[in-house]
């Protein structure tokens, strides 16, 4: 299982509840929390990479980065 | 060319900037106007088909549907 983290810029409930949505339809995600208040996307994985992920992500329309380590 | 029209929910400028964002990235669109006021999206394509369209809106993760007439 790997944890992954990414910069996602959400405005409001509306943008962080679609990105909650998006992830919990994503296969190969087991775990992931996404924080409206600090911009943050967590998922962990045992089968996805950090690209897929960060895919995934940017699908949803939100500007999206891996996050600094 | 046809137009579709779709009842999309979005609470913010990040989430109509969002489905604007797929919308413009999307091969086939000719034109389009997302309304966050109304609630409402509107594309015009000669290629796409309303369920094309329709999934491409709601893999940004916000409710969507087919307007009514």
């Amino acid at each position: 299982m790997t944890q992954y983290k990414y910069d996602v810029t959400m405005s409001c409930t509306g943008c962080s509840g679609a990105v909650t949505r998006v992830l919990s339809k994503l296969e190969g995600v087991d775990k992931f929390d996404v924080s409206l208040e600090n911009q943050k996307v967590t998922v962990e994985s045992s089968t996805l990479s950090e690209t897929d992920i960060l895919t995934a992500i940017q699908k949803t329309g939100k500007a999206a980065k891996v996050a600094d380590k």
